[in-house]
C-alpha cells in the first residue's frame, strides 16, 4: 500500500480548506469573546479514567486508548472536549459565580460518527457554568445561532428537547436502571414495537406518558399536546414552560423550530434542555447543545452548566467553496525600491510572492492575480493574467 | 489518584495563557500568508507507515502507536508535521515549481524533550519546496526571525551548521554505515574521547578534520578556520561560502550569529544548512529548521526543500506574563436600549458579560474593568473598581 495513503475517515486540509476552516475558527472565537467567554485549551490527552468519567458506553468505544510510557496508566485521546472544560471550571478555575469559557481543537474517534464525517472533527464551543435558569440556556443557544449565522450557515432548523421529561417519568414510576436503559434505547430509535412491551407492567399514567412521547414533535403546538397528554407533575410542567419560552425567544434567529419530546441525545450526561441546529445539507445535527448539571461532579463539584458544540469541517462542507484571496507576484532582485514596496503591499494584508524560479510557465502555481513591475521608473502593481 | 490530575508533562491552557497563545498564532499565521505561505493541516493521526517514513529511531521511540479499529494497521500520533507537510507537497498537490507551505497544530510526543517541555508541543512552521538555492534558505531564515520579533522575543542568538560538511567528509571516505552512525553520535555530543579511536584508521586529511569539527564552533570567523583546516573538497567549499553569505544577511535581524560545525541536529533528514535560534530563557532551541531535499523521496518525489518550526508554548514560556483585556459588565435586563448599546460595544470589539446572577460579590470573577450604567436616561460606560 503506498504510504501517502491515509486511513479511512482521516482527511488532510489543502490549503482553500485549511484557510477558510482558520477564518470560521477565528469568528467564532471571536464572537464568544466579545460575550465575555474565555478561552481554554486543554490537553489532546488524558488519563482514560478522567475523560470517560460521566462517558457513555459508547462514547467508550469511541475513544481511542494508549499507554502512558511514563506512568504505565492507560491514557485516552479526548473523543470530547465537554468533560474537559468541566474538568477545568470544577477543578482548576473554582469561581464561586458565573464561569464563561470558550474552547477550540481537534478531537479523535475511532469510529466515524457517519459516513459523511471525518474521525478528526474540529469542534467548537462554549459552556456557561454557574447559573441554572432559563437565561443561560438562552444565551448558548442564541450564541451558537449567531454563530451559524456569522460563519454564513443559513436556513437552520432548531429543534428542542427535554432530558427532564422521561427523567421525572422514570423518578415517579421508580423504574430500575436496566429498564431505563432498554426504555432509553427504544424512545431514541422512536421504535414503538420494542417500547410497548417495556412499558406492559407500568402504571397507566405512566404507561401512556412514555408511549405517546415518541409522537410528541413537530412544531412548537407539541407543547400544548404534552400539556394534555403527560402528568402533571411539577417537574414536567416547568420542562414544558422552558421549552415554550426558549422556542418563542429563539424564534426570531432560526428558520424554524420543532420539538422533540422523545429526543434524549447526550442522555448518559445531560439533565435539562438540549437543543440541537439541523441544515437541509447534512443528515447529522450541525451544531448541538442542552443543560447538563452534574458534570463537574465527577471532579469534585457540581456545577449547574450549559453550553453548545459544532464542527467546522463538518459545516465547511456546507458552505459554498471559497478559494483564498490570491497574491501579488514581485520578481526577485535585491532593489531597495522593490523590496520597500514589498514590504508595504504586506503591512497593507496583501500576500506578496517572491519569484525565486523566474520561470513564467510556473507562475499559475503561485496563486497570483497582480504582479508588481517596474514602470517609468517606479515599481507598481499590475494585473495579470494567468 | 483524583481524576482530575493530569499526565506528566501534559498540561492545560487556562484563559490568559490560551488567548495569549491563540493570538501567537494568528500572528505568525499571518505574517506567513503575506508572504505566500499556503496553510494546510494535515491530520493528528496517520498510519505509522507513513508518519516515520524518514524518521529516525529517537523519533519513533518519541511516538504513540495505535490499532486502527478500522483497518487493523497501526496508526502513529504526529511527533513532528515537517514530514506530513512533505507528503501533501510531493503528493497531493503535486506542482512543478516552488510552493510554500504553512502549518500551526499540536504533536505529542511519548517523552518530553527536556525537563521544562511539554508532551504536547504547539508547533507552527513554514516550508518552502522546488528551490535548492540558498535565496530559499535565506528566505525561511528572515521568516523565522520575523515571526519570533513579532511575537516580542528579543535577544536571538541564530546559531547555523552545514550537514553538507560531515556528509562530504563521510562519502569521500567512503565510510560504511555504522561507522557513520558512531561517528554522528560522538560529533553531535563534542565527544573527543569516543571521537578518537573511530578515526584512529581513517586516511589522514579526512581523521584531522572529524577531530577538527567539534573545534569548529564560535562566531563568524568559525568559517575562514574551517578554510584551512578542512579538505578542499567543491562540497565543502559550497557549504562554507553558504553559511559565510547567510551569516551575512542575517546579521541584521539577529542579536548574535554563531557558527557550529558539528551541529548535526536532524541530520537524519537534513542535507544542507541547518539553524537554530536560541534566548537566554530556554536551554533548547527556541525555534530550528534546515534545508532536508530527499524528504519527499519515499513519498515518490524528491523536492528540494528548507523550512522551520517553534512551539508557541515554549515561546510563551519566554514572554512576560500578559492577560487578556478585560470587558465591560453589563446587567442582564430586557431593555431595548441597554440591548443596542451591548450590540454597539461588541461591533466595535469590546467583550461585553451579561452579569446574570446580580451578585456584587461575584464581581471580580467576571473580569471587566468598565459597567454600563444608566445615568441621565442612558446607558453609559464607566470605570469600576473590582
Amino acid at each position: 500500500m503506498p504510504n501517502w495513503l491515509l486511513p479511512e475517515y482521516i482527511q488532510d486540509m489543502l490549503p482553500d480548506e485549511a484557510w477558510r476552516i482558520e477564518c470560521m475558527r477565528a469568528g467564532v472565537l471571536e464572537l464568544l469573546r466579545l460575550s465575555g467567554y474565555q478561552l481554554v485549551a486543554p490537553p489532546l490527552l488524558e488519563y482514560a479514567d478522567s475523560l470517560l468519567v460521566n462517558g457513555s458506553h459508547d462514547m467508550d468505544l469511541r475513544t481511542f486508548k494508549l499507554v502512558d510510557q511514563l506512568s504505565g496508566r492507560t491514557l485516552a485521546l479526548r473523543a470530547d472536549i465537554t468533560p474537559q472544560v468541566a474538568r477545568i471550571d470544577a477543578h482548576l478555575l473554582n469561581r464561586q459565580g458565573i464561569t464563561r469559557l470558550c474552547y477550540t481543537g481537534s478531537v479523535l474517534h475511532t469510529q466515524p460518527a457517519g459516513l459523511m464525517r471525518t474521525r478528526e472533527p474540529l469542534q467548537v464551543g462554549a459552556e456557561l457554568y454557574g447559573h441554572s435558569g432559563l437565561e443561560s440556556d438562552l444565551e448558548v443557544q442564541r450564541l451558537m445561532l449567531q454563530a451559524l449565522a456569522s460563519l454564513g450557515v443559513s436556513g437552520v432548523h432548531l429543534d428542542f428537547g427535554h432530558v427532564a421529561l422521561f427523567r421525572a417519568l422514570v423518578r415517579h414510576a421508580g423504574i430500575a436502571q436496566e429498564l431505563e436503559t432498554e426504555l432509553f434505547s427504544a424512545l431514541q430509535g422512536k421504535d414503538m414495537p420494542a417500547l410497548r412491551p417495556l412499558v406492559a407492567g407500568l402504571a397507566p399514567e405512566i404507561r401512556n406518558a412514555l408511549l405517546a412521547l415518541p409522537q410528541l414533535y413537530g412544531g412548537v403546538e407539541v407543547i400544548a399536546r404534552a400539556r394534555a397528554v403527560l402528568p402533571g407533575y411539577p417537574e414536567v410542567a416547568a420542562a414544558l414552560d422552558e421549552l415554550e419560552q426558549a422556542a418563542a425567544h429563539l424564534q426570531p434567529l432560526a428558520h424554524s423550530i420543532g420539538i422533540d419530546l422523545a429526543e434524549l441525545r447526550g442522555y448518559h450526561y445531560h439533565s435539562g434542555m438540549v437543543f440541537a441546529a439541523y441544515h437541509a445539507g447534512s443528515h447529522d445535527a450541525i451544531a448541538l447543545g442542552g443543560r447538563y448539571d452534574d458534570v463537574g461532579k465527577s471532579f469534585g463539584r457540581a456545577r449547574p452548566a450549559t453550553g453548545f458544540s459544532m464542527d467546522l469541517r463538518q459545516l465547511h462542507g456546507l458552505l459554498a467553496v471559497q478559494t483564498q484571496p490570491k497574491g501579488v507576484l514581485a520578481p526577485h532582485r535585491d532593489d531597495v525600491a522593490l523590496q520597500k514596496k514589498i514590504a508595504q503591499l504586506r503591512a497593507q494584508g496583501h500576500a506578496v510572492v517572491v519569484d525565486l524560479l523566474g520561470n513564467p510557465a510556473l507562475h499559475t502555481e503561485l496563486n497570483c492575480d497582480r504582479a508588481l513591475v517596474l514602470r517609468d521608473g517606479a515599481w507598481q502593481v499590475v494585473e495579470i493574467k494567468l
